[in-house]
Order: C-alpha cells, then sequence, then structure tokens
C-alpha cells in the first residue's frame, strides 16, 4: 500500500468510486510524451463578426451558446493549423478550460461546453476525449458568452 | 547578468523579495521530466450528493467551502488512481484551479481553497506541495459552490 | 489529408482563417522539450500594500489595473528566479490566465491583461510571447483588481 493510501485511511477518508463526469468529457487525461500546444482563449467570432454577446441564458440562450463553443474549436483548430502546419500531426486534445458568461442562479455550464467538447469527440473519436474545467465569469472579452482555451498534444 | 536582469535595469523596474504566498501553497512548482496528468473539474459530490449548493459566503459558509475543497481533493485521487492504477506512482502535485461561487466583495478565496491545498499537504507532505490559483466566480455546475482542476505528475 | 480534415469536410465545417489575437499575445504557443515552471496566481502586491481593489472599471480604472497586471509580472519573475535561480534559464513565456475584477458590462479585459502581455514582450522579445486566457471575475483574493497565473518554460 502507498504511503498515500496509508495516510488516507489512518485519516479514516476513503476514495470514491471515481464520478462519471457529467458531460462528453473524460475525467483523467495522462500525457507521457509529446510537444504541448497551448492555444490562446479563442472567442465566437466567425467572418469578423462575433455570433453573439452577453450572458447566458439571459441574453443568449443555451443552444447559441453551445453554437459558441462550436465555433470557439473551429478557431482553435485552426490557430493550431498555423501553429504545427498539417492537423495529422495533432495527437490529443488534453484540456479545455471553459469560461461561460452567466448570473449567479446559473448551472448548466456543462451543457454549453459540451458543445465544444461533443465536436472534438465527432471529429477526432478517443484522440478527442479531454480533460476539462467549466465554470461561469460575469464576463468576459468584448462581451462574448463563451471563451475557452486549448492544450494540445501533438507529434 | 542575463538580458533580462539588463532589461529590466534599464526601465528601473526591479523584482521584489518573492512574496510569501498568502496560503498553504507554494510560489513555484519545476517539472523537468515524468508524465502529466490533467484532472477535469472536480465538484463536491459525494456518494451522488452534492455537499453543498450555493454561493460563499451568503449561502455556503467558509467552513463548509474548505469541506467541499476537501471532497474535490478525494474525487481528484480517484479519478486519478482509476487512471494510473497505483497512486504510488504520484510524484507531484503540480498544480490546482480553484474556483470559488462568491459575490463582488468576498476576499477570501485562499481560505476556501485552504481546504484542498491542506489536505493535499497533510496525504503528501512535500510532494503534496502545488502551484495554485483561486478565484471567484458567479456560479458553477450544478450551483455547487467549489470547482477545482488538478495537475498532477506521475511516475 | 488527414482524417480530422475529413470529417471537418464531411461535415460541411471550415477552418477559419486563424484570427489574430485582440491583444499583444500569440494564438498558440509548442512547447517541445524542456522543463516546465508552474506560477502561482500571482496578486498586485508591492513592498507588502495592495496596489489597488475593487472591480475594474468601476472602482479601478482600466489604467491603473494595467499597473497591476505589471506588477504581477514582476512578481512572477521573483518567484521564477527563487524558483530557478538565475532568469537566463528562462527559455519561454508559455501562458498567462488572467483573472480580471469586473461587473457583468465589461469588455476590456485584453486591455488590462496588455499590461501584463506588453511588459514580458518588453522584457523578452520573441521568448516573451505567449498564449493567454483573459476573464472576468466578480472577486478576488484580498478584493485585488487582478490576478494572473504563469506558465514558464526554463532550460
Amino acid at each position: 500500500m502507498s504511503n498515500l493510501m496509508a495516510r488516507l485511511a489512518d485519516r479514516h477518508l476513503t476514495l470514491p468510486e471515481p464520478a462519471a463526469p457529467v458531460a462528453s468529457y473524460v475525467p483523467a487525461v495522462s500525457v507521457h510524451s509529446g510537444a504541448f500546444v497551448f492555444i490562446s482563449g479563442q472567442i465566437p467570432i466567425k467572418d469578423g463578426e462575433l455570433l453573439a454577446t452577453g450572458q447566458v441564458p439571459t441574453d443568449v440562450s443555451v443552444e447559441l451558446a453551445q453554437a459558441c463553443a462550436r465555433q470557439c474549436v473551429l478557431n482553435a483548430l485552426a490557430a493550431l493549423q498555423q501553429e504545427i502546419g498539417d492537423l495529422g500531426r495533432l495527437r490529443r486534445v488534453v484540456r479545455l478550460g471553459c469560461f461561460v458568461a452567466a448570473p449567479s442562479d446559473f448551472i448548466d455550464h456543462p451543457k454549453v461546453a459540451n458543445g465544444a467538447s461533443d465536436l472534438l469527440l465527432d471529429l477526432l473519436d478517443d484522440d478527442g476525449k479531454h480533460a476539462r474545467a467549466a465554470v461561469g465569469v460575469p464576463s468576459l472579452p468584448l462581451g462574448v458568452p463563451v471563451e475557452i482555451e486549448f492544450t494540445f498534444l501533438v507529434d
């Protein structure tokens, strides 16, 4: 038994069954080798136009916010392609940091972030499975409802 | 003198004495080799029940929020164990991203996050010393008061 | 054509031209080798005094918040120097996570974060170019208007 397990037992602490994630991502991603690419926080801008502005769900519906999250993915992949040249070098989506502009009583951040996570899974199968944090924020740059930063692993 | 130090001097900028962290974590963590495990944002759920919902300190006391932070640690260790099999492979806790649901006049995010940091130090001694960011947010998934994401280093 | 590109085409999704970042940072940073140093969230404290408290722009002007962001950089470099001994070992600024205390109608988080980004570029030229996420939050530890966490690459 590892020292950590012994200490947990000594303190009468038990590790739970790993909770199933409440959305379409995975609890943990291991990275043993390869190169990281860190992508700056992406906002839902397309052809120079913001897809939406304001908070979810008061100004922006959850469905529109999901579309915004999808656009963040496309913008991130474009930034990645520019950085590494060939998207065939993408090995794994490692982490998403999802920020949703929302009031204090909003609880559906995972639904919004799933717009991004589901698209990554659809495009990349197991290579698209990532760790994720999704949180509310009062405001984001330019007033957008969603901002997502990405960490990728590449060959 | 490095070029950076020369430029700092040229711009009449001086590096301060490193500030002692305001809580039970360390200013910096170096990672020279090993494998990273990124753990998704953990929420204070135990046996399928949320430990609390709402903002700190209005709906949830700082003490209860600290207990929530501790549960996030246990859930993260469970996710890590599922990922790597043997927690004896854990070499270092690298980083915590702590999000505390709180109003605009709350200032005690470090106290809440210490619920997680203190437990990690208690369980892992020096291997548990981590870098940390703790910030307020208006809302979190399912209405929980605390969400924490983790980066671990493993053998 | 990679499988990813094929799937994008199959789903009638096109990658945009990579958007120019809205501020003084870069869309992507690649890390192929070297050691990471993770710096805890830095707050604008100097000589034991907070430079400001409150939200931007209501309590703290954008200009003062930029000065706060600059102080976070100096504090981070001090923590890095303490960790690695010689700042000449710094190879690349990898990532900044910038949190700005602000109300729901604030949109100029990038301007605030530029206080940090511009200083890093001024001090380090290309080595200072980093990925960045900048978001609003209702509150930060001790009531400060800006908190920034850093990831550095060192030799």
